[in-house]
Order: structure tokens, then C-alpha cells, then sequence
């Protein structure tokens, strides 16, 4: 653990998805909301970048594919705009009430695709980190999957936008960089192979819930 | 001067011009542009937040007076993200051509508003200047204008936006935040009374221009 993470809060219901294109995020994320609800937990999902109403307008600047596209260090400071935005009227204030929030992707995507993958200013996402967001998940689940895997589960979804339209490489290099922060932050980081049928991922990532559930006590 | 600031390029052909509500920061940059195209020079204006088509879609989200409005983090990293936009396309390109910069607006704006007035992070700033941004205006003209005279010059305008709302209060803790400003970066501001008549304003500017462009010999 860096002293930038030391930092940061971790509140033990703030449960994270990450994985690159195709991982298969969105049926683990409704698998763990089934999960949770079956034991009467209030459960708040959120996506990012978006999740509020400002949030998501700036996911449609994020992923516009025309003309004027951010250059890198403003897609960095858009991404983290939206998450400022997000913590502070979304998931803060869930946290308080009591209600678990699993959110698909979170900061660890911003080390990991504007840091590792375009190379971006990574101690000026270390800083964002600690000064704007200021919490990481308790647990972070990464849906890791081959990128050819990824790719050809994608295909039928129609038009990519900007980031889908990378190139193989790029998705290469994002697999690699959530692999070593999953070690860096072995804590915290959960790995599934996603490479195997859905329900099979599924039930995968909710013994790790019911494993950090069992740990809170 | 700080040493944040020192770090910073500050190309000789860069000017940006500095005020609150109803400083009338418009006629002076048309005076300016003419002066320096009378001169046989190309002259690229540009304002903040806004001046490339997404900083402008952003400068949409940050003036919206509906329901999600930015928490001050999310303004804040919102006028980086089109601040970096608007110097990598633009502002960089022109001076790389020869060509002026006369920005209504720039990084000190930020200092004062979301800074200085809102409470933000000082020390954010200074590293999103330095680390995002890196370059400074050669001369900033604040145009300096008691508060109850800019309200009343704005008051024809039309409906206020989410910053005009703002009570006085606010505007006159940007008078006085801005003029600090100038007192601390004395080498490049320049304060020009803009409580005096639009003509005898835009007389003034033009002198600090023709003075800033015999320095540059």
C-alpha cells in the first residue's frame, strides 16, 4: 500500500467492479445487488464516469467521438470531475444512511486507463485521489478476461465509442495495469477469471461478498 | 513570486485580461485586438471557460442553474479540464505560430473564484497550474471595478447565470482576492480603474499594451 492509499478512507460497504470491455461487469454487479437485497440490505449502483445527472453529461463529453475530443490531461481531470461530483451527492451520502454502494468502476480505472494506459501524470492522479475523492472501496473485484475474449463479446453491441474504438494494444497494456494493481493492492482487490460462462463469474464474485461480509463481522 | 509560479513558461505574446461582473473586459479585448491588428499582427481571442467546442460544452455544465449543479471540487476540475483543452489546441498552437493571445480569463480566475471566494484548495490549484497547465499570461490586465457598479452595468443583461446569482458577498471577496492577486504577481498585472467611462478603460489598456510591446523591444 502506497501512503497516498493509507490515506484514504475505506467504508466496509463500498464494494468496486473493475475489468476492461466484455469483462462481463453488469451481470456481476445485478448478482451482488440480488445477493445483498436477499438479506435486506439497501443497495445503491452507480456507474462511472456518470451516476448523477452532472456525471453523466460529462460521460457524454467523455465518450463523444467527434471533432474536439479531450486531449489526455482533460479527459484525466473530466474523469475526476465526475467522481467528485459522484462521492460528494451520491455515495457519500449512501454510505451514511447505512446503504451499500457497488459502483461500476471507480478510481482504480482512472490509475489503470489514464494513467498506465495513455500515460497520464500518475502523482497527479495519486493527489486527485487524496485531495477530491478521498475513499476506496473495501473491496474491489476485478473481472479479469483475455482481451480477444473481451473483444469478441463486445462485437454485437454495436457502434463502439471513443474508448472502444482502441486498438488491441491499448487493451493489453489496461489488462496488465489492473493486474499489478491488483497485486500493489492485494488488500483490497479481489481477481476473477471472467473467462468462464457468466453464471459461473457470477457465483464467483458473491462468495467473495459473502468472504468480506463474514470478515466485517 | 512563488515558487509554483516561477516554474511556469510565460510566452511574451499572451495577455489575459482579469475582472469581475460588468468590468467591461469585452470592449477592452476588442480594443486590444485592434491595436495590435493595426500593428499588421494576427490576434487569436479566446475566452474561459470555453474557446475549443468541448471547453465550451463545459462551460455549459459549469453555468446550468438546474438541480445537479457542480459541488466546488467538480467546478473546480471542470475549469482545468477546459483550461488544459483550450491551451493544447489552442492558446499552444497560436503562440507556436507567431500569432497573439488575448484570453478574457485565465488561471488567475480560478484562483480567485474557486479558490480565494468558494474555499477551494490552494494547494490543488497550484499543482493543476503547474502540472496541467503550465504557462501564465506575459501581462494580466484586471480591470478593477467597485462591485455595486459592476452589478448595475449587468443588470440589462437578461436572466443571471449561476455564478452572476451569486450575492455580493461573494463579488466583493473576488474584488478583493483579485486585487491581492495583482499585489502578489506585481511583475505581470496590471490594475486599470474600470470604474472611468468604456473609452477612457479601453485608453488605458491600450497604453499597458503599447508600454508591454516596447518591453519586448
Amino acid at each position: 500500500m502506497t501512503a497516498a492509499a493509507s490515506a484514504l478512507g475505506r467504508p466496509a460497504r463500498f464494494i468496486s467492479l473493475e475489468g476492461g470491455e466484455g469483462a462481463g461487469k453488469s451481470t456481476v454487479l445485478a448478482a451482488l445487488r440480488a445477493a445483498l437485497e436477499a438479506r435486506g440490505e439497501t443497495v445503491v449502483c452507480t456507474r462511472e464516469p456518470g451516476g448523477t445527472p452532472l456525471a453523466e453529461r460529462i460521460r457524454g463529453l467523455l465518450l463523444q467521438a467527434d471533432g474536439d475530443a479531450p486531449t489526455p490531461p482533460a479527459e484525466l481531470l473530466l474523469m475526476f470531475a465526475a467522481r467528485a461530483q459522484l462521492v460528494s451527492t451520491v455515495i457519500a451520502p449512501a454510505l451514511a444512511r447505512g446503504d451499500w454502494v457497488l459502483s461500476d468502476r471507480f478510481t482504480d480505472a482512472s490509475h489503470v486507463y489514464q494513467g498506465a494506459a495513455r500515460g497520464g501524470d500518475a502523482a497527479l492522479i495519486e493527489t486527485l485521489e487524496r485531495r477530491v475523492v478521498g475513499i476506496e472501496p473495501a473491496m474491489t473485484l476485478l473481472l479479469d478476461v483475455p482481451v480477444a475474449v473481451g473483444r469478441a463479446r463486445i462485437a454485437g453491441r454495436g457502434a463502439p465509442d471513443r474508448i472502444e474504438a482502441e486498438h488491441d494494444a491499448f487493451f493489453d497494456t489496461v489488462r496488465g495495469a489492473y493486474l499489478a494493481r491488483a497485486t500493489q493492492h492485494a488488500e483490497r482487490f479481489r481477481v476473477v477469471d471472467a473467462s468462464r460462462p457468466a453464471d459461473e463469474v457470477a457465483e464467483a464474485a458473491v462468495a467473495h461478498l459473502r468472504a468480506h461480509l463474514e470478515a466485517m463481522g
